[in-house]
């Protein structure tokens, strides 16, 4: 990694720090005698949610679709990001005419509990020190995320969603919403999720804490009072993760041991390699928008995930009496959540009786196949969309269907 | 990671230091007349091998079994560790009546070079400085190591081997020394590894080794000469790698999502979960017995094999005209090395005729599978090795198939 942050990396630095106490998002404060009550016993007070929009909400307020975002995602989802200034993490799937299609529907992203970019997380000022929380913010969940978020629809008086939506970690708030606010929910889309953190996951996930932790500008968690930041030990963490993201295939097919900008290897630790150059870009333009307490929280929030033995160590418990219409999405190559995860899920829908389609595509893309450009993904959600949308006699959802 | 390094890890630093000038081994001294040549273009003079034997050379010669150790191997396969205390890595494969029988084979493993255990390496005095080498010492090749290897049999007076085995980097030395020194190789026993190192393998191995070079206290690998040492950054290198020496299956059916001394979560950040304890663990015992300079350089080792490159972009060039006997053996679970790679070897040694067994063993285990108690193995490397002995004549070996 290198030594000397470039002048860009500063830029980037402060305009990240600006979106945690003053996001360029919607933002909702619920003041402290408005606590979010969190699982681990704890209250949240004050709390805010930043979110982003688009679309318009109809007179039925029946046409919501709510989209929850992965580890490192947020509220950005199909704007130009104000901290990167590239499109948002969704800008292929969300927008007009798109598959999740703003003229159609009311998309609403909002960032989640934990996070860096608004919402109340570990960056925050703690108002017991008027210093930012670090690691007395509280451990958090994914029920915690999915509970502040229902606190938002009724702030905004949405009762209830068309559709909530989400991949990776974004799914398992999806699962969440459906197990937990059943009468809310009329349809849910996981994508590349599980109803649980793997033995591996979890593994790959405390490789990138410690590594967080090893970084001596970590501070004990206390770097943005230190005025330091750890850089390094984020980027390892980030590198580390992305490589789960992709695929063998996808690693071979984009890179192979192809040489970075020379002919041959150079004998040295440079980066002779195209693999090594990509994630180093990865890692060092990860730390440029994301906080390190964040990567520890919600990591943490994403280990935890245990969707059945919340329900008793029975995972259709946690969908029993359902009335939502599922829709599970997995992808041939994901080995962070394959495909016998999803398949689980399934299983448990099934076994409730639940109204469920379960599509598993062929792509080589791993992981990340949620976020790329995968035209049966497109297909399918809007399909499904659409016919949510009819059935629910959402206004004009007629002629939506192909 | 603990902050504050316990006695016993002192203990274990010293122990393992005193290896680095004084192994607990056989040791030969090549000296600054007889340098060795490397691919990088340098030479490495003076050079040491520190090697270990096990069993006797018979009188014809024809008797000896060349074992090549993986990353953080080392000579040390089925003595007590003198570091660790504990047995060595391969002591379930090595020794009176076990599948390489010292009682019928003379058994020799050296340290490779760039290792840490009395080989010379990045660790050892730079005659030109009188300090110990750091990032001085060149970056050396796979090919490299098996020069230095063949040396060693050189100086030891033994001109051939009855067979060469190893898993992993060992792999690739044994399909070196096959492809270099053809007729010094009677049989040959590639096990879990590849002709070339993928792009996924390069990526965790750029991870590692940017884990490393994060730690402050790697001094910019001049650790030896400040009293450093970068236990934390070599620690998430470990532990990153540990993963992939396991499997999906092999975490879950071990671990799962069990808890580690506690009935719940804790809402924090120490090891809630078993694999958590357990990762931790393997990072830092490891770190007490292997050098974090000689991971850089043998992970830069195994980055640059690529035996196709190194024959006109032709596998199969490498093994032109080869007699000798191979036995390739893979695991269905290693997503390290997968099936696949071992199976593009036996197609390019299929393509010049060669004399090729394959045996790819169902297990659970994954890349670690070679040095697990894996009965299949066992069974196959025994009968392999008998009959090659009897095919070769050695004395006695009449006796030795099942």
């Amino acid at each position: 990694m290198s030594e000397t942050p470039t002048a860009q990396a500063f830029t980037d630095h402060s305009l990240r720090l600006a979106q945690i106490a003053n996001p360029q998002s919607e933002i909702v404060h619920f003041p402290a005698h408005e606590p979010l009550p969190l699982d681990c016993g704890a209250e949240l007070a004050p709390f805010s949610i930043a979110y982003q929009t688009y679309g318009e909400l109809n007179a039925a307020k029946s046409n919501l679709v709510l989209v929850c975002h992965a580890l490192t995602g947020d509220q950005h989802v199909a704007n130009i990001h104000p901290v990167t200034g590239k499109p948002g993490w969704w800008d292929t799937m969300v927008g007009p005419g798109k598959p999740i299609d703003s003229n159609r529907y009311f998309v609403l992203c909002p960032n989640v509990i934990g996070g860096c970019m608004g919402s109340t997380g570990p960056s925050s000022i703690n108002p017991a020190t008027g210093r930012s929380y670090g690691l007395d913010f509280p451990v958090i969940t994914v029920a915690d995320m999915v509970r502040a978020q229902a606190r938002l629809l009724d702030h905004l008086g949405i009762p209830d969603v068309l559709s909530v939506l989400g991949g990776s970690m974004g799914g398992m708030q999806v699962l969440e919403w459906a197990a937990t606010y059943k009468d809310r929910v009329f349809s849910a889309v996981p994508i590349a999720c599980a109803a649980r953190h793997s033995s591996q996951n979890i593994a790959f996930h405390e490789v990138g804490r410690q590594a967080v932790m090893a970084d001596p500008d970590w501070c004990q968690g206390r770097y943005l009072d230190e005025g330091r930041s750890p850089r390094k030990g984020l980027a390892v963490a980030r590198m580390a993760a992305h490589i789960t993201y992709m695929s063998d295939d996808a690693l071979h097919n984009k890179f192979g041991r192809n040489l970075q900008d020379r002919d041959k290897v150079t004998f040295g630790f440079d980066a002779d390699f195209q693999v090594e150059s990509y994630l180093r870009h990865q890692g060092l333009s990860f730390v440029d928008r994301f906080d390190a307490n964040s990567y520890l929280y919600i990591t943490r929030a994403m280990d935890y995930f245990d969707l059945a033995a919340d329900h008793g160590e029975v995972l259709a418990n946690a969908f029993a009496s359902t009335k939502t219409r599922f829709c599970l999405v997995s992808f041939t190559s994901d080995w962070l959540f394959p495909t016998e995860e999803s398949r689980e899920i399934v299983h448990a829908l099934n076994a409730v009786a639940a109204n469920v389609s379960f599509v598993e595509l062929k792509t080589d893309n791993g992981h990340d196949s949620f976020l790329l450009h995968e035209p049966e993904l497109f297909d399918t959600i809007r399909g499904f969309l659409a016919a949510a949308a009819m059935k629910r006699g959402v206004a004009g959802a007629e002629g939506w269907l192909p």
